[in-house]
């Protein structure tokens, strides 16, 4: 199946939802935009974003070939288990949740004439909702991509197809590796940004002139933290192993560190955070 | 003294230097840049960012009213340890070097006849040199000015137009304070980025696609590890207890973060992280 004769309902009108309607938009048979907030699907209206926006969930998945699941990761659990049970169940189901194991496993349990593929497009803000969406945001950005066993040839075709489409590259992955990896590139940077907020706020809590002293370095290290809590708190709990395991190895790396610093062992420390900034320097888009 | 009648040393043509210069060149009685590398010299001419660029520091210090040393925080130290003894005495001395307890301590003990004063402008990027300076770096930040019981009211008052002049905001501030508070919101944020940077290096020589799932938000988390090395190095060996206090602030957050994780205690959790988003997006130039 192609993705112009491809008639879409979009499950979820937030960030990822109405950046993917950017895309989507005029290029896919059809594309009906699904949010349970009448203002969601007010704005997306007026937007023009999708053909048609509601907040009938089940006539908009009655009527089309592919449903992708554009909400948080808990959501999307839940969602699955009511396909064809109290829901219709649409033909192709793609979701692009942020942890892929809980994803994958509930959508093995899907009834058969279901052909489902996990996803997971590597962008984001820290803003959310619908307001923040962008045309670009997927642009030049990885879109990995989990199938199951029982994802179709034509499945998998048409989701690599979507990727195309919104600008990203697919990167075809296994759903332990991807939350594995994930724990440490998006994950762990969360956690950590939260704890620099926590551990400065506790300080300026008695010398308030701290926040006079945060730059750009503080600002950049700290965004994070003002992530959408309600989506971390699914990626965090859905992704409670490697989470820890990841929080485990950065604590590790700074209790070295702090080690050296306390010894004012001044080679070795050197040697140790100039062998980092080149893996900084040298990862592609590195500043 | 006015700024318009004071001849300027610029010691060191770095990062911090070039951008002073783009800001005080037509602005004084006359900007002498000096720099021991006779390639940042040659750039400096080239760039026509001082009235004249020098590898000879004892004729430069000879010739100004304001010495103002921006090179990394040792070698301002030992500068301060030369000068009015194998180095001429400039009647007025600044650095804005980026921990102040060391350095006034310092200045404390210059001979008489000098006029110091501590300065810490809160600006900057991770990358460094003469190519990285920038007309407009010091807009709209902070310089922290801390003076000693010896600074006149002159070069208070000098210290201040030049940073007006640069387009900061001056903030008095005692040396202690200082280098407390940037501990946590300049120097921790380093080591962490770097502590994140290892814990993902670690993990990507096992499995490489890890660096293909590092987004926006891995990217801006780690920016500082990128820094100049030899830089940090010298702020962290200057400013260790308040550094150490920092990361032990830091480990008691993630950790207590951890156990709510692995207890699933998801409305604990809730609680914690939205609290410290309010705290990151309340603050000036939050996102």
């Amino acid at each position: 199946m192609k993705l112009r004769e491809t008639r879409i309902a979009l499950v979820g009108l937030g960030l990822m939802g109405g950046s993917l309607a950017h895309g989507l938009r005029g290029r896919s048979a059809g594309l009906i935009g699904v949010d349970s907030d009448p203002a969601a699907v007010e704005c997306a209206r007026s937007l023009r974003l999708v053909d048609r926006a509601t907040t009938d969930l089940a006539s908009a998945l009655a009527d089309c070939d592919l449903a992708i699941l554009a909400v948080p990761v808990r959501a999307i659990l839940s969602l699955l288990q009511r396909l064809g049970r109290d829901l219709p169940l649409p033909p192709y189901v793609l979701d692009v949740g942020s942890t892929k194991v809980a994803v994958v496993q509930a959508m093995q349990t899907l009834p058969e004439g279901a052909d489902p593929i996990g996803g997971h497009p590597l962008c984001g803000k820290e803003t959310s909702g619908l307001e923040a969406a962008l045309p670009g945001l997927f642009q030049g950005s990885t879109f990995v991509l989990t199938p199951l066993e029982r994802t179709s040839p034509a499945a998998r075709s048409l989701a690599e197809e979507l990727v195309h489409t919104m600008g990203a590259q697919p990167l075809v992955m296994d759903a332990a590796r991807h939350d594995r990896l994930v724990a440490l590139t998006s994950h762990l940077p969360y956690l950590m940004a939260a704890g620099l907020v926590e551990a400065a706020h506790q300080a300026a809590s008695e010398e308030p002139e701290l926040w006079s002293l945060a730059a750009s370095g503080f600002r950049d290290t700290s965004r994070l933290a003002a992530s959408d809590v309600s989506m971390m708190l699914d990626i965090l709990l859905t992704n409670r192993d490697n989470v820890r395991a990841a929080l485990g190895r950065v604590r590790a790396a700074l209790e070295r560190m702090e080690e050296l610093l306390a010894a004012g062992d001044e080679q070795a420390l050197h040697l140790v955070l100039k062998r980092l900034r080149e893996v900084r320097a040298s990862r592609p888009g590195g500043s």
